[in-house]
């Protein structure tokens, strides 16, 4: 297991940590979800996590690990996502100041939630900025420590808790059904899930145009696509992540692919139906079981609704 | 107990027949809500009951009740709404013809809803036509038996055991905040919490306009209103039910009044915070808890969320 940036126990571990923190998300069914895709489908519900995503798992893990010095002077997040409340709430929780660096064009609605967590919000300009560059100059500043949204391995422990939780809900699942983006939440809940029962198949499910991981699956080495656009901004990656990449490579059957339109009528069915409130990255594993995209002789399928932080100006638009 | 419609043992015998056919449906707290309200509140999401609502619990009831004779000859209800959806339902899963009357103005929706259960839909002209009767001659012509929506010892029975649910899942609630329309949710479950726990509180809540409980409370007797106008169409009624009624009178402290605006603000509040789905009728509960309309005092609350149903063009215009 060395080869990889991290193991079960790491997992483990972050579980610990996490105990009496981060909320045990329900499993919720639906009758009708299964008549229409003709398979017994359990979702986890990440969507009434903390903060509204699984994000907060791994910041929580990432930032409980961090010595005393290092939580005094503080943590920096570049994010304006689900990733920015994490950090933001876990930093609260743990009394550790926090700085999120958010681009310009980032909706207000974000803005104030990440403030209304208590973390200082560091606004750029996304046009003529380099995101990364410009919150490692916040981080060397301060000597505050970067928490990253993916590539860590603590934050990638933190994320497989998800399946941890699941395959203890549900322990006869044939197949998970994950979404992808930078890979922390498939690669920690895929060597979960591997680990747990080496018979069990993991999918990963990204956008057309959002394919940087199914590509790098199959090119066998991480390929760099052009900035996605894609409804499912969690899925906007360029590439796999450094670490997650390994773990997805050795663990990850597959990672099958969902139109934009697809998304949108999972997010229909999913309010209207299944009263699930998710956000688009959110419904791609509802969207790739609904396609028919996984394989036939998954019976029994886990699927990982991510979370539930929807605009509301999309939310009127579905019915528009 | 004689002179009420049913007593505790009816609402045990209801739980019996529903025992792994309706959902035990998840009980769901919000931090956010908690601080913002200054209690603890514990949500018991009918939204996630079969059919979307906890209208199933009363129909099914009913329906099971019905000697072989009286099911072949199938059942008939009026309604434009949930109660419509879960007769369906409930007759097919106990395999007996169900017709629904329904209003020529009733959303497209809702039609396609209740015929996608199977029953047989029977269009009248809302304007020109009396429901009850035009209900009773389909009933009379069929032999079939009409399935009230609230008034009927069966259906506030069934309607009881959301609150069975409820206290077993949350046992130390100081008080239960329940809508009321006819008064078959917040009778049976005003029984059922009184029976358990005679110190717990219980509240209905209806919206201003709407006030016909409220006020036959008020009166000592049933007192009719103009047909009400509220976004809550559950709570429609102009009447309480003539069953309902005494049990409301006997268990129920008070009925509490929000407005459509307060209710748009809570429906809100839970889809983008609590990542709950709920309906106008459903969110009042929450609405009269945001407002502070219960009793201060009251520091454990439950409230029950009793359907999910909401419309789309309802859900478009919660942000326009």
């Amino acid at each position: 297991m060395t080869d990889l940036a991290i193991d079960f126990a790491d997992v483990e571990d972050a579980a610990r940590r996490l105990a009496g923190v981060s909320h045990h998300t329900p499993v919720q069914t639906s009758r009708t979800l299964d008549a229409l895709a003709g398979r017994a489908i359990s979702m986890k519900c990440e969507q009434l996590q903390r903060a509204g995503a699984f994000k907060f798992r791994g910041a929580y893990n990432a930032i409980s690990r961090l010595s005393a010095a290092e939580r005094a002077r503080g943590v920096v997040a570049f994010s304006s996502g689900n990733h920015a409340q994490a950090v933001a709430l876990a930093s609260r929780l743990l009394n550790v100041p926090a700085a999120i660096c958010m681009p310009d064009d980032a909706p207000s609605v974000k803005l104030a939630a990440t403030r209304s967590y208590g973390a200082e919000v560091l606004v750029y300009e996304r046009a003529s900025t380099d995101r990364e560059a410009f919150t490692r100059a916040v981080a060397a500043e301060r000597g505050a420590t970067l928490i990253p949204p993916y590539d860590h391995p603590h934050v990638i422990a933190g994320q497989g808790t998800a399946a941890l939780e699941f395959l203890h809900q549900v322990p006869d699942l044939d197949a998970l059904v994950i979404p992808v983006g930078g890979g922390g939440l498939l690669g920690g809940c895929a060597l979960v899930a591997k680990t747990l029962n080496p018979a069990i198949r993991v999918f990963g499910v990204e956008t057309e145009g959002a394919d940087d991981v199914r590509r790098s699956l199959r090119a066998g080495e991480r390929i760099s696509i052009a900035p996605p656009s894609t409804i499912a901004d969690g899925i906007r990656t360029q590439s796999p992540g450094r670490l997650t990449f390994p773990i997805i490579q050795r663990y990850v059957e597959d990672v099958v692919l969902v139109r934009d339109d697809e998304v949108l009528d999972a997010l229909r069915f999913l309010l209207l139906r299944a009263k699930v409130v998710a956000e688009p990255t959110g419904a791609v594993g509802v969207a790739a079981v609904l396609q028919g995209r996984i394989p036939i002789d998954c019976v029994r399928l886990g699927v990982i609704i991510c979370g539930g932080n929807i605009d509301p100006p999309l939310l009127a638009q579905l019915w528009a």
